[in-house]
């Protein structure tokens, strides 16, 4: 009786993909039918755009608006892209208003008009007025269906017009209260008006102190306030406290999985959206240009390094630890950035004490710096090869040392300078971080060398 | 009359850092009598255990509950840590049941059974309950506090019950309906009850199409449903049906969070909690491990291209472009096996065409190798200083080429072939892909500089 939803490891098997190729349209339509429109749009999640509106036309135009808001935002745009207009136009009248806001904001505005110039005008200019805010802003997040009452309703009043109420909003889990200006003044709770008496106002039932958001605040801190609060829905008002709409809880849920998507992808400069890494092209746009700041980084390196080719010539075993001194430094360097970065991004940084954090992250940097270089600068000198084994054990070692020591320090402070200066700290703090940890280890390493193994630069 | 929440950036400021250093006891009263919970336990989360003590202790007995319950349950275990069992026990009383388990879950054994032994039989039990489950687990994660009624109650004495209820806990949106052996038949929101005529009974009422998991469901599939589904809550149940508790909507978005940082953390190898990172031990505790995998890896790099000594002595330039040629490698590589992490970890990697991903990597791989070795090396040609710049430049130029096919094939396959044997895919692909890419890549270069220099190894 109780449907066993599909785990996430089930849908790996993605049956509507294999159907679809095997060409089986009656398998198809049972399968369809069998599946609840949340497991078709995790699958269809999963396929070209072209694949999706295939399935879709095996199902009944009223399942297909479902399906589609079911999927993730970025994968419903690639496919309702690449419908004609009026197709798009008849889609919309079973969406979410919220959920439409989020799939036609990532479609191309030439294509968009023609979508808006097929709806109901009030339909249309309700979603333009709703297109207008930045997408990871509050504005763009918010649904404008919400319930509201005026103060001086009756609990029972209120109840009456909810059970009146031919469509409640999905998330109408609170009664807004406003005043004659649309002004917002408190909440209730459907529990709070429950378990009040009919006769009571609303005004002496109400929470009057609730977290509250301006349409352009940026969608992380409203993930963060939900977080702390603990609440499900926050209402969006404007500078005189007139209600614009509501955050919804479902939406948070998604935004805090795009945030985090989004900081790992351009940790590693690899873009910010998963569906972007899709197609060979987008792909590539994303990706090319910080390959370009770590190739013209590695340029340098080479430039830097180029004055000590001779101290190379006379013990070319230097070369060979070259990959392991820049190596230990990068990796280390890599682990002192993300722990600064994820910690920014969930406020979980020692921001009163930032002395405190780049004294401990270097400290570490030394220790495992001065652990690693014995082992390395040892087993260099065990397995031998150069002229003077011990003194190359210690250049290997003490590089070492040294590179992991800059990398701790060019690791912590990257990403907190940035975040002071107002830039993401996030973006391609990687490349960035093990470039300069390349260059200033290596030279280290070099400079460690001619002094240590008396080899001319 | 409306409070404004404190946001992310102002938060920064810390004021309570600052007054606790100041020693300034009645302005610090003050400040926390203006700041909400939630407020001050954004600032105690990002002060050490002790201080935490002390601020808690300019607090009245019965706030402190509430502070520790809305701060970081990893920032709050630290803190609890330190105090007394007895403390801990008067504290735990002011705790909703999940928190506290959440918090307890992170506590060591001995102090725990203190804890425990110091509470009344009932509420011990029912937490010893609770912790057995893993913390990342439904289980861990649910509150057992619901609300229950039987299918024939009706929706009139449903609400009556609600309304008669002294504490209705705090998820309350739902009502479950359950059979006469505790099973799980259905469930009624708040909504449905409000709207349906009060002499219906549940039964007719009730939805009994709805997502539950079992116990040992892994927290990241409960965000996975709760994502796709949009549900604000998700019930617990046994193999038998029978109701175990409620995972909430809030307790996920703290999940997600998480799960988020963990990924994060472990690609770098750097643990898997933030609050790891707040002291020197347990940061080196969580970070030597991969960084001794990563001078092992170091180690095999050195001795693999020691057989190119000769190459290097007689063209000593070609040590100046390893760092390039393995950090091209190390970027694109890290880019395709974050896509990869990231993309499994939300069930957004096209898990029916692998082989459509794998290519489309590499050939992105070779598309941008051959496009950054064309420029480097055009660039070392230009550069000169070797004998035959020509052939150098195609040297640095393919290797650098070969190195990101490469390092894009390992990237991407890594983490799909650590995902299909059931191992986290996350853990340390970093380290793991940018040692072997150092590797490979580099013997790719040596193997051609050896071939086209005309150098012996």
């Amino acid at each position: 009786m109780m449907r066993e939803p599909m785990t996430t490891r089930t849908r790996k098997i993605e049956v509507i993909h294999t159907l679809l190729r095997a060409g089986d349209k009656p398998r198809m339509r049972r399968t369809l039918e069998r599946l609840d429109d949340v497991q078709v749009a995790g699958q269809l999640d999963n396929l070209p755009a072209n694949d999706v509106l295939r399935v879709l036309r095996f199902m009944p135009a009223g399942r297909r608006g479902e399906v589609i808001g079911a999927m993730r935002y970025e994968a419903a745009a690639l496919a309702v892209a690449e419908l004609a207009p009026e197709e798009v136009a008849s889609l919309l009248d079973d969406l979410e208003t919220d959920d439409a806001v989020d799939i036609l904001g990532r479609i191309d505005d030439e294509k968009l008009a023609q979508i808006l110039a097929r709806l109901d005008k009030d339909d249309a200019e309700e979603l333009e007025e709703l297109l207008a805010y930045d997408e990871s802003s509050a504005g763009g997040l918010m649904s404008p269906e919400y319930f509201s009452v005026s103060p001086q309703t009756t609990v029972g009043e209120t109840l009456a017009t909810i059970q009146a109420a031919e469509e409640i909003p999905d998330g109408a889990f609170y009664v807004y209260v406003v005043d004659e200006s649309e002004r917002l003044v408190g909440v209730c709770s459907l529990r709070m008006l429950v378990t009040s008496r009919h006769a009571q106002v609303v005004a002496d039932v109400m929470l009057t102190e609730l977290i509250t958001v301006p349409p352009d605040t940026d969608q992380e801190e409203v993930a963060e306030l939900v977080s702390r609060y603990r609440v499900v829905s926050v209402p969006v008002v404007d500078a005189e406290r007139r209600m614009l709409g509501v955050v919804e809880v479902d939406d948070i849920v998604d935004v805090i999985r795009e945030e985090a998507t989004e900081d790992i992808l351009k940790m590693a400069g690899a873009g910010a959206e998963l569906v972007g890494a899709r197609s060979f092209t987008s792909s590539f746009r994303a990706r090319w240009r910080w390959l370009g700041v770590a190739a013209l980084g590695g340029m340098v390196v080479a430039m830097s390094l180029s004055r000590f080719s001779s101290a190379l010539a006379s013990v070319p075993t230097l070369a060979l630890f070259m990959p392991v001194v820049a190596g230990m430094g990068g990796n280390v360097g890599i682990q002192s950035s993300t722990i600064v970065v994820r910690g920014l991004a969930v406020g979980f940084v020692e921001t009163a004490r930032i002395s405190r954090l780049v004294v401990r992250e270097v400290s570490l940097g030394a220790t495992l710096g001065l652990l690693y270089g014995f082992v390395v600068g040892m087993s260099t000198i065990w397995l031998g090869g150069a002229e003077d084994p011990l003194r190359l054990g210690i250049v290997v070692g003490g590089g070492m040392a040294g590179s992991m020591v800059i990398a701790t320090a060019v690791g912590t402070c990257t990403p907190l300078i940035l975040d002071r200066l107002g830039i993401d700290p996030a973006v391609a703090t990687g490349p960035f971080v093990t470039t300069s940890v390349d260059v200033m280890g290596l030279l280290f390493y070099f400079s460690l060398a001619t002094l240590l193994l008396g080899v001319g630069t």
